[in-house]
């Protein structure tokens, strides 16, 4: 086992697009688990939208610190432990941090014996933080009915793909957006949209007017701005919007707001936020759906992986260059 | 009585601030009512902001257009009638439009008799269309529960006024906004709340944050833009957001959308629009809890009388430069 514990630290606060100034990487020596505690060699970190926020300010966490090691999740094994909870060899997933080697501590829920038996790459993928916002945000916040029409923006992505393919199960039809031809085929053709709008050359609205003359009934919203608004302005009655995330927007200094939020008035529909933390107590639950409706072929679920610590900072940018197709992830050892 | 209606019209579609050359006033001959209609000597034009968008787009209803009368809710006398349904002499209550005289049809849901014994300026105020939307708004959408902080934005004008009382009668902890100290000390005083900013000389954000430090858990809102603002910035978990208006965006050219949206994701919070039309079948039911309430002296309310068919276009400028208090209404007769 490696003595050193190598780490990727913020450096410099962005308020604008990651750049080489944003991380830097230090080591340091690997530490020893005290009593209750476990020593995990990490293999996985999980690569999600929401740490851009957390770079910047106080969120629903804390902001990371300049100094810190950067906050993140990840997956890896027990190496050592002086807690009966963990057991070497057990598979860990939590907030490991951007590191190779990461305490963790009996007393903490943020870090969960994996099931034996499940793929380290469901584990960071369909079953960690993207696939249950997926499950929790459309089914939880969504509320779709079979019929109804469901949009679903950045439908390659980790997030939105689930979400689509769990409003298809549910007997909606689906559409999504996403930012090039060949995502929109893979939206189709591979996860089974009824429709993919390419948010870079069509004119999102006036094709969601031609898609769904009657009205989205649910949208989960994963990247806000300009799809957000024509979202909105194509809901229909009652209609839901789930609100996951807003790619569109992290990275471009002074954020925009939906300047026809009114159309929630006209259409009598809202707009809700949700964390998948508010849902712990039904994370078994989805996670034997997700489980299920994976080993039946009806949903389908990728791991984009990057290999190499020294490649975290650049995987991280790929999140927000659009460059991406399902759950990104580096592979650590 | 009079042979001609006065009427005043749509001239020119306004974009931005109503002026001098958005209406026009017309003269033609009284209407005489058909089978199954009635003819109403309109007596009081309720001025409502939700008017000022019908002006301009189409929206939960299509757009008036340019010649056309106003459209507009008013109270009147039947003076003449070809109809069971009305009878010389009833008070009636719907959409007479901006004239003197309309035609009530009794196949259209939009005129009704107003229950004998009411006061024509209940009728047009609390038991009106600015009364029921605060009953809904508030207790539908908003939810509160007993202990809860709520905050209501245009806390002097007469939907902010009732439902920010009708919060207190629940047991809510309630903080306005309005746009003067007069009217914040009306706000107080008269109607009760626990407190008042005006947020033409008060930083609303850091306001809140003294005066609800555990965060807004109801936000009735009004008038949009830095307000809203604020309010999201200092929204508790889970917190409802009723939107009913957005005064201020109204007539400012391109509105604004609200730029922390975000933060319904970091408290898990929703906004949500509605209207008053869906809430028919409760009509009965949120009048009869409103007279209740006024005769037992818990909801005060008021109505800001206009005399004169000339000065309609002027009433209903003062909606938009904040100049008014309680519910505006225009007498005609």
């Amino acid at each position: 086992m490696a003595d050193q514990n190598r780490q990727w630290r913020l450096k410099t606060t962005p308020h604008g697009p990651i750049d080489d100034d944003t991380f830097t990487s230090t080591s340091e020596d690997v530490p020893e688990p005290g009593d209750g505690e476990a020593l995990v060699a990490v293999q996985w970190l999980s690569m999600d939208p929401t740490i851009r926020g957390w770079l910047e300010r106080d969120t629903y966490v804390p902001k990371i610190q300049e100094g810190e090691v950067v906050r993140g999740l990840g997956i890896g094994e027990v190496v050592a432990s002086k807690s009966d909870r963990y057991a070497v060899g057990d598979l860990v997933s939590g907030t490991t941090g951007w590191q190779e080697f990461a305490i963790a501590d009996e007393g903490d829920r943020r870090m969960q014996v994996v099931p034996a038996g499940t793929d380290p790459l469901d584990a960071v993928g369909l079953l960690g933080p993207t696939g249950l916002a997926a499950y929790f945000g459309l089914l939880r916040v969504g509320q779709p009915e079979e019929g109804d029409t469901v949009l679903v923006s950045g439908a390659a992505g980790a997030t939105g793909s689930v979400a689509g393919q769990i409003a298809k199960l549910k007997g909606c039809t689906v559409i999504g957006t996403a930012g090039s031809d060949d995502k929109c085929a893979r939206v189709v053709d591979h996860y089974g949209f009824d429709a993919c709008i390419n948010y870079k050359t069509e004119r999102v609205s006036s094709r969601l007017r031609e898609l769904a003359p009657d009205g989205i009934d649910v949208f989960f919203d994963n990247v806000g701005g300009d799809v957000l608004e024509a979202g909105l302005a194509n809901l229909a009655l009652h209609a839901r919007i789930a609100v996951c995330g807003a790619i569109s927007q992290y990275d471009g200094g002074t954020p925009r707001g939906p300047r026809n939020y009114m159309n929630l008035v006209v259409k009598r529909a809202r707009m809700e936020g949700f964390l998948i933390f508010d849902h712990v107590r039904d994370y078994r639950l989805a996670m034997g759906d997700l489980t299920t409706w994976a080993s039946e072929g009806r949903i389908r679920h990728e791991v984009d992986v990057v290999e190499g610590f020294d490649n975290v900072p650049a995987a991280f940018q790929r999140l927000f260059t659009g460059d991406k197709v399902g759950k990104n992830a580096v592979h650590l050892t």
